[in-house]
């Protein structure tokens, strides 16, 4: 329960000299998690935004175990660590097809007013999408 | 006349497993030239956005020569290729330090009304601008 | 025949302050649509380059009509354009799901000897897996 | 001591609908602190590499304080958190022209031999370096 899962395949441009995919673009991949997170509890983030509430970055941390590389089927692993307030905050882990761990982490997201940009608390409709 | 360079090193995360740097990454380089071109005419592209204009790509054609590297110090020209009227065009080089080109490209942008995303004229004061 | 599809939707991180897709990101949709094309005749780009056979993009052009914006659910449309000699062609066509033409684009890759980095033949089994 | 800063623009690639800087991207702005602070020791990372020592990022933690936004000159102070031994351990401060402070971060590296991919103690000259 407040979990989502979601599987994609590294693209080209994502790997580095290395061979790998760049440690960078794992953010963009937390952020497919969680969207997805979202959208399987009936969230468009995509509509939240659009009346008028943003989600924000405020702190990301990651913690590399193994290399994903090019092709790899990954997949994004994400859960609600707790109760929204004035912040949300997920865990995720991100795994290849042999369910090797590549990545831990975790973000933490601000609700603002989009106009106003100040702090809000977390909308009572996501709040009720969370309780069942 | 009505040309610019500017040089800046490539990043690590700009390269690819093939060693090189990621040919889509070559569209930021282009940016970066026709933004210097423009602050050098003593226009800032961030300026005209917040008053209403923006320049949208609508074309981008890339021809690459040779691989630039991690670390290469490459440089963009960038020449403007006619006078501007509802749409502005640039032609580009990129080049290392061994003055090898590595990529040869255009582009061409439209004059947008930010708010009712219409197409307009060149303002005047750019054309004011290139006439010297 | 020799035509393939694929879909997926447009990431937060790859839209820029104009709220549409920026238009460098686009580089990478065709790249996922041609090895998507590759992976459907049965060959892996991944296992290619694996045997000492690498595609750099040697020109790349894209044509802008409509913007995608976050969170759209796009197609890329793949198309051979000839039978690959050194040096292999693609169409595309980019479309929102109003099936509206955002991008249509053109990029033409090299076959390369990974080690020696010079030109060679499009394999033989690819233009087998082609002939039918 | 041990301390370098870098600065440079924003690029509007690197912004995203929100109208500031991606969270993701910065990841690529602390790479660039970390690679200018080894080439004022005198270190080219570039050929740490080619020498065989590659230092992969195994964790790294962003604090988001301040939005950048497009075109800002933005400052990376990249700082040696202690002596490397198998690992390599750099805090950040991202700041503005304001001198406001935008982001506030982390990153541990690990030495590794680029052949085996396995952990190795940080290369003599690079101590030496250390110790000026």
């Amino acid at each position: 329960m407040n979990f989502n899962k979601i599987s994609f395949r590294v693209r080209y441009g994502e790997t580095d000299q290395m061979g790998v995919v760049y440690h960078g673009n794992y953010a963009q991949y937390l952020e497919i998690g969680r969207v997805e997170w979202l959208r399987e509890m009936g969230i468009s983030y995509k509509t939240m935004e659009k009346n008028g509430i943003m989600l924000p970055v405020i702190s990301l941390s990651l913690h590399f175990k193994k290399s994903a590389v090019y092709d790899d089927l990954i997949t994004v692993e994400t859960r609600l660590v707790r109760t929204p307030l004035v912040k949300i905050e997920f865990d995720y882990k991100i795994y290849n097809e042999k369910k090797e761990i590549l990545v831990e982490a975790n973000t933490v997201l601000a609700f603002l007013d989009t106009t106003t940009k100040r702090p809000i608390k977390c909308p009572d409709y996501i709040l009720e999408k969370l309780s069942y």
